[in-house]
């Protein structure tokens, strides 16, 4: 996947026998066929196309070339592929300009996208949509029937959803898509190719079963008879589909001319003169995504909910949230804006109630899984839009945020009554990562400063233009930046000591003031901020509030002015340095060292998914022994990485080691008192990731599972406590219930050396029995110790 | 200090007025008096010269500056001063080129340095020697003797040293020379400038007590009676010195063009063509130098010596050495070349010696005051000369080398017999780092390859162009490089992976050779070599010699090509990553850590000062809690990095603690350990420093005190006594005898905070005793684990 901002990822694929030969790239040799694919990162067309050039590159004597674009979406992204093919050498290193086919396989990508740019006179256009062949043409814009018009477009539609359906390969359509291709394209004679993709299919899948190549084998065959050419009317119709506004006509500038542009995947034609000059992005603009990319969403079945508020803790992207409103406020509520009455001491002045963010959920069922009650169940989303979803959550953003009731936010429950200020980031659905940093800043967020390790974190992140981190009602969210994948402590540490500096200063300036002839107000003010230099409650945010207010009328001094300018540091600043394992265990750990061993009050979040995730899964530190990774395609030889033990040999560091679905509370105390430390904290957050070949909708599952087996364990260690007379060290993992053996057999990152390397098995399984039990016994003792 | 080959290193001082004005700096204004000094690192004659700036800064409206130039050597070194003084704005921001003023300080660098390039016509040049007034001029060169002549010279001639020593102040000239010089150079009215040095002088050592100031002022006093100048005939006269070759007729080219013009400080007129164009130095190249710098160097108590070649161990120069010598190879030893006859076992066959290098000797005492038995006294380095123990050198070096007798390399008394590879380092006197790094040549230096972090160890290791490390006599020595200071342990691991990659290569076509038609010699030689392939006894090596001579009789085909490419790895390397804390704590740590985490069979030797040495004594992370530093002035906030602990959480990596003035056994067994280790290996060698505050001729007692008060630990962890189902971690430490605070007092770096920071001594006092009584039972408690 691409990285960075806007500009597109572009790999090259393997069998592109034209780069045999060097010399004049940019002629298209004659006969030379260029085709585009608009797909989904989930829905296999990048994947399908590859096979193409396979099947083509092995099987013929004709030449086939591929480029894959790709958005910066971690999952569930837009990509393009670029395909050519041709009897001659093709040395064109550029992506398909003049298409003499275009296909778009999810039809919500009409009036979102230009699809047909670039489109040749009479080529060919195949859609996958379950429009019947009457309602297709109506269905585009009037844009894309006056070029289909002009240009003597041939255009197809294909039903490839249900057809996948019905022959057993649920929604994956690759197959039918790709058949379809080759019946249409004339790339080859169509029997031949039909022959070829059958017998690719075979090759493919053979290892799972005989009756998984039927099914393919029938999905091709059924592609023969249902893909229908559409007629093109010989003048424009009347109907036609009317592209849909991204942004709001009163959006500023950066949002018309930055991030509306890349939206709709024209990024690359935004002149330089648009971009920020010094970097600045503004954040909260996911929000103007609304990408609706999930077919199916949760539905909130209110009578069976227990108001405990998991579902808003484990949501990878916020897209699920509870709120508790006052009676009142709940008039002028849509019709079916479903409420109940809150629990416990809130009932008779509140209400309670969940909303479903339908067009940001991804689907990914975390929530759905984790709910105690099943009050949660999937509904496809156009039924929920039907149902009113998008209006009652309009309703709901209006009402105030914040609301706590009677609950603190020390407890799961009440920390999810605070705004989340990250929310619909480009994350996998099923995120492991983005829960932990969510949670974060639910807490701090509104006084929080983040440097952000390269890795996932730092694409899900700041992905450019849109960005997740966003702002409380006061304008207040956290800053966010990303420097190098080895300096990310570093880099937050400056950020600490500037802070300091900063505070410092106006401390001086703001004791001088009380000298000066200002206004008394301001000057009790000040007297209180000062009095409560470092606290953080509300009072606190309220009164620097005020003197920002206050200062706003004074006439202009010197000291004044320099109280303005640092005006924001009135309330301290939460300072973290987040990242992944391959950052803090590995390049950055240097860093992570140095920074933590200062002693200064920085926080590091570290977000293990125990491999480098964002890069597709290369061997870290981190990794466990015997799990397979690049780098470890026999299986990682040595041992994780006990990088707390390490950090802990300092004495003075707090070090915590959390897994959010093992035990919620235990994470959150632990995030608390890692900020509240007077010093360096350190937290590793176990984070599963599609990397572990797991089912994605069980992400807290196997947070659980991992504390349970012992494969993971919960701990605090709080140099505090030393002060107090106590062991700064607490197990709060259980002894193991389960053999460590049961996680190990559940993700593919293990199994799948059973096929690899057979034997090379047993020994790793020995070996991580017994690293895992005396684990345990190293820690137990480690608590046990006066 | 320079830090980099012969490039100079060039400090500006302080007090140059002159920077204050930019512009044209070329031209030195008229009435600019321009002066240069020669003198040696350890005779103040840079600090003499600092002050003589300082003092006309303070407290005249004239003009000063000052550039001081130094060579690579760590200390002992030549110092170049470079001063102006004038009423005008000095500009000329460049080295002195043409003086009215030169000194030289020392009088053994008549004949060696062109001390009169660039003198004036009619200007001052004063000697310090012992030499009479009529003897100085029959002491120059005729080269010197003829400028003298011809520029009209005026020469003086002061004995410093006897001034020194008479009024008190022993070896300390520079207040003698600072003195002289103003009273011959003119700057200052003479009086004037008297009255000035001693206000001064009170001002500097007022603190140090009224004796003391006083010494000086009598010191002053003396220079104005006996400074004499002599008188220069009109004529050249019949008697003068000859300059001392430094370099033998039959040198190589390297040696004649680029190291003896070094040797002579000269290295700026060396043409780039004549620079080696690939980076190789040939090594063993400091046994040219023949430095003599000591006044005193240690003498041979025949009669009280027991044998234990201690003292050989400790030398941080190796220019004391013991040898076992058959009887009949006494035959033709010089007249006073004693021995004794070799104890125990070998005492028919062999006789025993101790030889001093007295010409590369550095004076340090380490030696004599290690011997337990009063066996080595000093002796001034003339009276040894005229003793003949240059003579009896060249006999003992004739003599054949690793002679061990009845002797194991196992034991501190076997491992002198070996000779050591690592020989007249540039290193400070009673360098803490060296004698681990000498006594690792000793073991394996003949197939051992050193990746060295930048440090002291880069600079005393590998000072362009003498190298310490050196050959033995089949020319196998250690190969030894430096890259940067933050990649070190990488460029190591690469090393090592290179290594692996050839053997693996030799292997694959010493295999091949068996069954092609070669000698069958050389076939069972290989074979001999296959079947010990990891093996590094003397049957092994011999044999390897072997095979490459019975190679080079065979006729080149392919594979004899490949093998003879890579025959130097019949015998596996030792490979080896050297450095200090400021490497392996901090700034090297990442990758110190990555490399050792990797699993593969690489020796890591860390020479912790607790501080970066090489650069002035800057706080690292190995630095203990209390301890001053640069960044650290008001001692070190934090306590020591447990490097140790860290690394043995790993489990699977060989780490060692040991402190070779405290149990040279154990750090014998250490080194030995870590090499045979199937693994890597990390030892920590605790290394006092200079910058320690401590006199440097008790850094083996300082060694010793460090353990027995607990300040430094001693242990071994060794992951193969896992597999004999043992702990591998053995704490070699005893409980500490005496308190810790014994070994704090005895070093400037902790008691100087008395003076400066006297409210902090308390608190880290008492936190510095917690801390290592903590340490010690949490380390005696991991040696009982079971």
């Amino acid at each position: 996947a691409c990285t960075h901002g806007f500009t597109v990822g572009i790999n090259d694929d393997v069998s592109n026998k034209s780069l045999e030969v060097k010399g004049q790239i940019n002629s298209i040799p004659a006969g030379t066929i260029s085709c585009k694919f608009w797909g989904l990162g989930s829905d296999g067309t990048v994947g399908a196309n590859k096979n193409s050039i396979k099947i083509i590159g092995d099987n013929t004597e004709m030449y086939a070339q591929g480029y894959f674009q790709y958005d910066s979406k971690k999952s569930g992204g837009i990509t393009r592929s670029h395909l050519r093919f041709g009897n001659q050498l093709i040395q064109s290193e550029y992506l398909v300009e003049n298409a003499d086919f275009i296909a778009c396989h999810q039809k919500a990508f009409i009036g979102r996208y230009d699809v047909l740019e670039g489109i040749k006179e009479e080529g060919v256009f195949l859609i996958n949509s379950d429009w019947t062949k009457e309602e297709v043409f109506a269905n585009l814009t009037e844009d894309m029937q006056k070029t289909i018009i002009e240009k003597r477009i041939k255009l197809y539609n294909i039903d490839a959803l249900k057809i996948a359906t019905e022959v057993g390969l649920g929604s994956r359509v690759n197959t039918v898509m790709q058949a379809a291709f080759f019946i249409i394209s004339k790339v080859l004679d169509r029997d031949e190719a039909i022959k070829m993709i059958k017998a690719a299919i075979e090759k493919s899948y053979i290892k799972k079963g005989m009756d998984i190549v039927e099914m393919n084998w029938t999905a091709v065959d059924t592609v023969n008879e249902k893909l229908v050419q559409i007629e093109v009317p010989a003048e424009m119709p009347a109907e036609h589909v009317v592209a849909k506004a991204l942004i709001s006509e009163d959006a500023d500038d950066f949002t018309k001319n930055i991030i509306e542009p890349i939206m709709r995947e024209k990024g690359d034609d935004i002149p330089v003169s648009h971009m920020p000059f010094d970097g600045f992005v503004p954040s909260a603009t996911t929000r103007l995504e609304k990408r609706g990319v999930s077919p199916v969403v949760p539905k909130w079945v209110a009578e069976d909910c227990i108001q405990c508020n998991q579902c808003a803790l484990v949501c990878p992207h916020a897209a699920i949230r509870p709120k508790l409103i006052k009676n009142e406020e709940l008039e002028g509520a849509p019709e079916l804006f479903q409420t109940l009455v809150a629990m416990g001491k809130d009932k008779d002045e509140y209400k309670y109630k969940i909303q479903v963010y339908i067009e940001d959920c991804q689907g990914c069922r975390v929530c759905v899984n984790e709910c105690p009650k099943g009050a949660l169940v999937m509904n496809p989303i156009e039924d929920e839009r039907v149902a009113g979803e998008n209006e009652n959550l309009e309703f709901f953003e209006s009402l105030p945020e914040d609301v706590l009731g009677s609950n603190k936010e020390t407890t799961v429950k009440g920390s999810q009554f605070k705004q989340p200020l990250l929310e619909f980031s480009g994350a996998c659905a099923g995120c492991g990562e983005t829960p932990y940093a969510k949670l974060i800043t639910q807490l701090y967020g509104d006084r929080m400063i983040i440097a952000n390790a390269t890795g996932c974190s730092s694409i899900w992140g700041g992905t450019f233009p849109t960005i997740p981190y966003c702002k409380n009602q006061n304008g207040h969210g956290p800053a966010w930046a990303n420097s190098l994948f080895e300096d990310n402590a570093e880099y937050g540490f400056g950020m600490k000591l500037a802070v300091d500096a900063n505070r410092k200063q106006l401390k001086t300036n703001a004791t001088a003031l009380l000298d000066q002839a200002v206004n008394e107000d301001l000057k009790d003010a000040i007297r209180y901020a000062l009095a409560n230099w470092d606290g953080t409650s509300s009072e606190v945010k309220n009164n620097a509030a005020r003197i920002k207010e206050l200062l706003a009328n004074e006439e202009k001094s010197a000291t004044i002015s320099k109280v303005i300018e640092l005006q924001n540091n009135f309330v301290t600043k939460s300072v973290w340095a987040f990242g992944g394992d391959g950052w803090a265990y590995d390049i950055g750990y240097g860093g992570v060292d140095h920074v933590l061993a200062s002693g200064k009050n920085i926080n590091i979040l570290v977000m293990d998914t125990e491999v480098y995730s964002n890069t597709g899964g290369q061997a870290s530190k981190a990794s466990p022994l015997g799990a397979v990774a690049k780098f470890a395609e026999a299986g990682k030889q040595t041992i994780k990485k006990d990088l707390g033990q390490m950090i802990m040999s300092y004495g003075y560091i707090y070090v915590a080691s959390i897994s959010m679905g093992a035990n919620k509370a235990q994470a959150l105390k632990a995030i608390r008192e890692a900020e509240e430390f007077d010093g360096p904290s350190l937290i590793m957050a176990y984070s599963p990731c599609i990397n572990h070949g797991i089912d994605m909708s069980m992400t807290q599952k196997e947070e659980k599972k991992a504390v349970d087996t012992g494969y993971w364990l919960l701990y605090r260690y709080n140099p505090a406590l030393r002060n107090e007379g106590k062991n700064p060290f607490i197990l709060d993992s259980k002894e193991p219930t389960l053999p460590v053996l049961d996680f190990l057999e559940g993700e593919k990152r293990y199994t799948s050396l059973e096929r690899t390397f057979p034997e090379k098995v047993e020994g790793f399984r020995k070996g991580f029995t017994e690293y895992a039990t005396k684990r345990y016994e190293t820690y137990k003792k480690m608590a046990e110790d006066k």
